[in-house]
């Protein structure tokens, strides 16, 4: 099940990065690069961090061809794309939730802090779209309007906390992954955004 | 061979760093060290992805030599540069040939699938570039107009079709790296470009 | 007590992280990855080149506990940090001649070329503000106007030539620290730059 839904939030997130790249007026090539490094630039990181190497998408090429078809269809599709942005949203929302769960249990394996799982499940949940907004020269978008990052640093953190009570493990961390995209839905919702930290600014 | 080529690849793309490092009118750091970037990227990013490190620029000080060299040459004959640029292109061009080739071997020696092969080959003969143009605040040249990535592609694809035929590996891939020459050359020659993704923008 | 400058490093870098992001404008998660690339960018390159994974900053949490601190203290005192600019610019001195060191050691320890172990040594010093730059999505201020590298340079090469005197490894190194603070403070005080490269384009 967390396989599937990892392709669910692959196809998401490269279909995330399709989007942007048209707005740039990339050609085929950027393009299909843009979806790449969004849909597999967080899990790169964190493999390249903790020095599990080849990288993840390197020896599974399920995640090439899933990539590619999800890019051919974005651009097949473009003009009929913008119905789809709710169920884009759901995808990539538990996308995020799930790439969190990925990078929190990776961080164990290698024996880390609990503080350095959860910023390898953040990582691999929020670099992609990093490297996306950089290679098309934006400031990216999580460093400023996204409750995206703090949602998985709360769900991984959270993680830390049920391992303690009495359930197996396997279902702290489908919970902590429920808790990243549950926060998520609620802070787009309810319009939540972190606090103003540039208030004496604004008030002058 | 093979070695005076990679040689005369990773000059023509410290030579081509330094050109954009002028028009963004960086100080002599700045220009020695897209100089670096641009010829050595591509084969670190490679080597970091499958996990080869040291990477190999560190363990062959040439590389470095030959890099320094090409950028004070180009910072002193600066004014008559442009009267290279004819045999510049042909040395990146022969350059990015290699250095695709190089990068398919290193994958089938890390046993990675072909399409992963490809990727190497192709990231190794291009990200140079790509990272050149990020440190620049440009978007990527090549995710906007150039077959360049889509030539490392086609050559790289074309030497797991050689390989099928009885003729030995180097030809094959000394084949696969004439094609991604060719391919580019007719490609600049001929003014052939992928194929516009943004038709029905244009005309609406 | 190295490890004592190491941390006062970290701060300086950190603080510098958070007023370039408060320039940006970015909200609190951005505030933070910036201070966190920042203060650890420069020697997470360098782990990853010569394959020290996990990388340092994992392995030991005290940085991130620092981070963490020096960010918040930044944005808790945010009015008058800039009291502090005079302390700050002597840590971040202090840091980078320690860097450099820390850089060249691991170099050493990797038996890599003395000129590969002083770029290691420049990487782990000034890698981090180039990133924190990327991310800003300005071109890195390093490029432009900075003897900062040029420092880290003079300084990691002056090692290799200090070794060579029948004098301790530590006390080597601790010069040659010494040497790269000194070179950043004269350059700042007498605003000594790079060469000039551009004459020719101002005298048309």
């Amino acid at each position: 099940m967390f396989y599937t839904i990892d392709i669910l939030g692959t196809i998401a997130f490269a279909i995330s990065g399709v989007l942007v790249a048209f707005d740039k007026r990339m050609d085929l090539f950027g393009v299909l690069i843009i979806a790449f490094v969004t849909a597999v630039g967080g899990g790169t990181l964190r493999d390249l961090l903790i020095g599990n190497t080849p990288v993840s998408w390197m020896k599974d090429i399920t995640y090439t061809y899933v990539i590619i078809a999800s890019a051919f269809f974005a651009i097949f599709f473009r003009s009929k794309i913008n119905y789809l942005r709710t169920s884009l949203f759901l995808f990539d929302t538990i996308g995020i939730g799930l790439y969190t769960v990925i990078g929190v249990q990776k961080g164990l394996q290698a024996e880390l802090h609990p503080i350095i799982c959860v910023a390898l499940g953040t990582m691999t949940a929020s670099f992609g779209g990093v490297i996306r907004d950089i290679l098309c020269n934006e400031i990216p978008v999580i460093f400023r309007k996204e409750i995206y990052a703090t949602a998985c640093i709360l769900g991984g953190l959270s993680y830390f906390l049920l391992v303690r009570l009495p359930i197996e493990n396997d279902v702290a961390l489908l919970i902590s992954g429920v808790i990243v995209i549950v926060v998520r839905l609620l802070a787009v919702k309810f319009k939540i955004a972190l606090p103003n930290i540039y208030r004496e600014k604004i008030r002058n």
